[in-house]
């Protein structure tokens, strides 16, 4: 399933967060991948609001692994200066209810979840072509 | 790619939008998955803050497919009296930024998006098992 979480970066700081994003040590990125965070991603609105999304079956069990390594740590360490509040970012986050799921809701009502396939439009007859 | 956007519903409407979007019409589900909304999702935090994600290739022409549809107009008109300002609600969407991939960083990297399969452990050698 995928979580969807919101926490908050202080305004003045929006610029080095974006920074310290765009570029995430290759040691975290390979720890996230390897203790379950599927797709994961972040977004930012102008007014510091923050939200992530990540493709797991349990997300409490990820954020358990991911807390046991040692570049987790240091990572939160550094990025703790962006929140302003005590504690680390990663555990001031709020996961939000799902409350609505189009793939879901086609399934249960026995509908195609996906587009029926377009025909490729015929092209013109050879024999009217001349 | 994933579009994340924002929305707000108004606090004292919160479970009546809950129940709206738990059984979405079957023709709006239909048309949304038609019209290239993929894996569309909508979350809620207990203040009214909504978030949605969607897969899209090109958010803007699966907005204006949608908003060209006939039940897209009824679903609107429906759901205005949750947001409470004026005007239709999908157009009252805030898009955010992505600021975080981490496929998209890591196959910049050259590393693995997927975690590396984790071998089955070996049964017991038949020869021993006596």
């Amino acid at each position: 399933m995928r979580i969807c979480f919101i926490g908050r970066v202080g305004p003045e700081r929006l610029e080095e967060y974006r920074r310290a994003h765009a570029a995430v040590w290759p040691e975290m990125l390979e720890a996230l991948r390897d203790t379950g965070w599927g797709d994961y991603r972040l977004y930012l609105s102008p007014d510091g609001l923050l939200v992530g999304t990540v493709e797991t079956d349990n997300y409490a069990a990820a954020q358990q692994r991911m807390a046991a390594t040692d570049v987790n740590s240091r990572w939160q360490a550094a990025m703790a200066e962006f929140f302003g509040a005590s504690g680390r970012p990663d555990e001031q986050m709020t996961v939000l209810e799902e409350v609505f799921s189009l793939e879901d809701q086609l399934a249960a009502l026995g509908l195609p979840t996906t587009r029926a396939a377009v025909p490729t439009p015929a092209g013109p007859n050879p024999r009217s072509d001349q």
